[in-house]
């Protein structure tokens, strides 16, 4: 390890694409915070593209050598000197280690430096790290996967609007959520090479890519896709690594998936990790699963890992004020006594108080009407208000009930 | 710290409970393979009940001192005292640290020992060293939770079955997911400690249990839940916090959730996080909420990684044989000519390599008919083989179409 400046902790960064620049940029805005509350600052010694940068003077300048090159070759290479000249390395690069991921593990061993890699695996979701740490006294016995966003994306419209693969595919490229080329990811292949991977980390044995079988989407239909609903059933492209026979088996294939299955409900461009183990049952993970804000996030995660070892305690804690009255979407029911103007009254009341109505529906008739309404969100003092004033009508039978809503995440 | 035997890590065990014993079975389990793998033997050096034990011997003989008596005192004394005479502590005391967080967590600074508590909040679920090491770096900005199990399975009961809470909670009780004193549970209290705690990490503010405003879900009747499912909510008792208006907001309450929510999804006695930043838009964390045996789990986990620093480089691999043929659950798509006999002889195919029909169902009609059949687990070879012949038959119009199927977890 080089010396290192007061405070400063040097980040080499070898490749400024998508995931390259979006690290860059969040490296720079969060690093006043991370030295304020760990002591160091990260700071960019250098970066290396086709066009510029020189790889041993990246070296030099570095305590940590960030790899976002992609593919094999320099990548293997400018890591292994890395490691070589005793530096730290991150990296996001799933080729790489699933097809070196022994030569690599056994040379970071040898020369004492770290090799993290939660990027290269679902992205942000923090599978390498729960294995690696929270399991590290479990007995795994299978690893579920949705780990590629594409496919999850292309099967989702698939399933919600019936259209083809082809015209799933078209809308997926269209949207950015597929490459102009995207055989690596709706063959499998690039499942293939994540589930190899966290077979590795599960199972302790050394999985390579080419031990990993695997089908695509390519040939599958929206007639299978509405079939299989009627069973109860979600078609997903899944990685599954399991424990079988005293031996392992690693496969990446479409699957139908029992509503209940925790990876079911996985939509859209998302990824998630299901972990089984005696002593736990499961744990799911999910979260976005690629993007260059996202994989910057959990590179960044690394990298801080690599410079501080992470904390046993939390830091002594900064007073903040407790806000009591907070914006909220809310359920109203009333039960009312039915008859004309009974909606404009309670709606006048709302609308007094600034709460505006998302929806409303009239249930049953006479002395068992009901109107159950759902608002936009407002600050509760005045949507409590606001139903005070509404209990107090002479049409309201009963004390009105109030639920809080929360939206999704994404709309 | 005192001097370590060769190679032993020795653990004192405060409280013999549920999970203090789970505790002690998981760990002599796999003491073992901890020591093959991770280089120290963990071993009971001695454990506290009411009826036997003495706090100070237990604490000589110890290396660090595992906190499972729950409630304040004497838990609190114990826990001070153990760091002050150096020894890393690990505790699911989630009573202890949402009323004493800041006086334990400064004691752990001062005497420069860890103090792990994974297990205080949503059991396995690993949401205290997601926020610690992979989020490191994020600003959070929310975190919602459903962090308490029983809860849950009520709400999931009510919903499932349109039961009242008197008669769900009944039921809970009988199946052991609720206790014979549910208060803690039903009022929201249990939910409020684990979202002080959460909150504390999220934004490194000292938040105490009083500051918590709670509400639970006695009041909440089938119908609210049955119209809101017509709405595409489902109900839970979720616990927020966020930051707001340069403040905090730590809540807990019964609320509908969108069904593309991550925790919408989220049934029985599970719990799960998840957790908003901007740069990694979220990410969600589910498993068993309780449990002896789960709890019992990241109680160790914190262990270990007191014990060893958690590696960050796999250790070397084991070789391990690549089972080819594995059994899975099949789905089959066979286009047909509508005529007698057609099942029969499929059926016989596949009863003759073994292969049992899980589920059938027959569309169409004449040259339209389809038939659309899920098998029960199976080797993939023989089902392979029953699917090659069937293919030949002269009725099946075109290949099969054959797309695995995964069960889930539970059932």
């Amino acid at each position: 390890m080089t010396s290192e400046a007061a405070g400063a902790f040097r980040v080499g960064l070898l490749g400024h694409g998508t995931v390259g620049s979006a690290f860059r940029e969040l490296l720079e805005e969060r690093a006043g915070t991370i030295a304020a509350e760990l002591g160091l600052r990260p700071e960019i010694a250098g970066v290396l593209t086709t066009r510029e940068g020189d790889f041993d003077q990246i070296l030099r300048d570095s305590d940590l050598v960030v790899e976002l090159i992609g593919g094999t070759e320099p990548a293997r290479d400018y890591v292994l000197r890395a490691m070589s000249a005793g530096r730290h390395v991150v990296t996001a690069n799933k080729q790489l280690l699933s097809r070196h991921g022994e030569e690599l593990f056994a040379a970071a061993r040898e020369h004492r430096v770290q090799l993290r890699f939660e990027a290269a695996v679902a992205g942000v979701v923090p599978a390498i790290r729960v294995m690696a740490e929270t399991l590290a006294a479990a007995h795994i016995e299978r690893v579920h996967g949705i780990v590629n966003g594409t496919t999850n994306f292309i099967l989702t419209e698939m399933a919600r609007t019936g259209a083809s693969y082809e015209q799933a595919l078209r809308d997926a490229q269209e949207l950015g959520y597929a490459e102009a080329d995207p055989t690596e990811d709706v063959t499998g292949a690039d499942a293939a090479a994540k589930m190899a991977i966290l077979a590795r980390l599960a199972f302790n044995a050394p999985v390579h890519l080419d031990q990993v079988s695997y089908e695509g989407i390519e040939r599958l239909t929206p007639d299978d896709i509405a079939y299989a609903r009627e069973l109860g059933l979600s078609l997903k492209l899944v990685g599954s690594a399991e424990r079988i026979d005293g031996g392992i088996a690693v496969n990446v294939y479409p699957a139908f998936l029992y509503a209940g299955h925790p990876l079911a409900s996985v939509n859209g461009s998302f990824n998630a990790v299901t972990i089984e183990s005696p002593a736990i049952t499961e744990i799911t993970l999910s979260g976005p699963g690629a993007g260059g804000p996202q994989t910057a996030s959990a590179v960044l995660g690394d990298v801080i890992s690599a410079m501080i070892p992470p904390p046993s305690v939390p830091p002594p804690a900064v007073e903040q004020p407790v806000v009591e009255d907070v914006e909220f979407s809310f359920y109203l029911h009333l039960e009312v006594a039915d008859h004309p103007g009974v909606l404009a009254q309670v709606a006048e009341i709302l609308g007094m108080q600034g709460v505006s109505i998302r929806s409303v529906v009239q249930k049953g008739l006479g002395d068992e009407a009901r109107l159950v309404m759902v608002m936009h969100p407002v600050l509760e003092s005045r949507f409590r208000a606001a139903v005070a004033l509404i209990a107090r009508l002479g049409f309201v039978r009963e004390q009105p009930r109030v639920i809080r809503v929360i939206e999704e995440v994404f709309e």
